[in-house]
């Protein structure tokens, strides 16, 4: 597949664009929001399209344009004040996926966070980012996409280890990025994942194993 | 109908409340976030309750019991951050729509703000503000309640004339709080304005006659 990573200068974005950058299967196309980040992507060898989730639904089609999967892994950060958590890592997730129903893009992967589903369990420091992600998924559920949505708690910058656990709900837990983008990159060959939210953070199970059990 | 009026100390709400209030046809339970504000509207006769939509669900639940319709005409204003503004104005509002949800309660109307379903017509000085009412609305369009829209234009502080434009899709325009009020009270008595969203400017044609040619 085609796979459009947006957010792909994020520390989860850039493991996702590396794997798959050295896939057999699928070839890559990074959605970053400068100029020096694409001329960066270029050096490697890897495809690059400016846009942000800023610009309109018009301009993000054209950034999408010719993928056959979507990977959601961008962020506001927290530098930034909720108006960005509102307008991008909301309002922009949903325009992505208004564009892809546009193009008739069926394949949607979202980067999430552990139990952005369950109001009752966010992070208190961190309530309008959950906020945001909680719409932003729920919006995603209601969209006519095949989907997944993987939520994972604490990102570890340690090296990953293939190993995972995976369910509808889990306890607070941390996952190393490099696992997070494993288990993104993965999802995209197993159907059944398609419809399909869950939680991921370190465990004892492959990959494979943890998702054919959801 | 006794109705529970969420944002009872807005500048709309207030209007809503004393209409409520001399109706003959309905009772209000004016929901306030502070115990003077209660206590101002208990000397006035009027039945209140203290809630915030920073709330649990059950909090809310509580406030809302033994209603048989919700009005939201709350707000976090301008004077907040749009931290609240995705706390209150959207994730407020769909707690109370799930609250009312889990009490049965099937009547709900809210205030909305004239194009928030349109994106590219958001006013760009409010773009996180339009953000949050767009989702709140998406969100009570995809309920199971008896939900009624309204998106009213410029509010002005100047006396209603009951004279209103209706329509799915209106220009830029202003109207008195009084007759956004008006309005918001008037369609808990229309069938027709269920599952119903529209704008709302002044206009020429009596509420009826406005809301019926819809």
């Amino acid at each position: 597949m085609n796979v459009l990573v947006i957010g792909a200068n994020g520390q989860v974005g850039q493991n996702i664009v590396n794997l798959l950058h050295d896939s057999e299967q699928h070839s890559v196309k990074a959605m970053v929001r400068k100029e020096e980040q694409a001329a960066e992507l270029s050096n490697r060898g890897i495809e690059s399209v400016v846009a942000s989730l800023e610009d309109t639904v018009e301009e993000i089609i054209s950034a999408m344009n010719s993928s056959d999967a979507v990977i959601f892994a961008a962020g506001s950060g927290g530098s930034t004040g909720s108006d960005k958590t509102l307008l991008v890592d909301l309002d922009g997730a949903v325009k992505t996926m208004e564009a892809a129903e546009k193009l008739g893009i069926k394949r949607y992967v979202m980067l999430s966070a552990l139990q952005a589903h369950n109001r009752e369990k966010w992070n208190e420091a961190l309530l309008p980012y959950y906020a945001a992600k909680h719409y932003a998924d729920k919006n995603l559920e209601a969209s006519s996409l095949d989907y997944t949505i993987v939520r994972p708690g604490g990102l570890l910058n340690e090296a990953g280890t293939g190993q995972v656990a995976i369910a509808e709900n889990l306890e607070r837990g941390s996952v190393p990025r490099e696992d997070v983008a494993k288990v993104i990159v993965a999802v995209l060959s197993i159907d059944h994942s398609i419809r399909r939210s869950f939680d991921l953070i370190s465990g004892d199970k492959s990959i494979e194993t943890a998702i054919s059990s959801i």
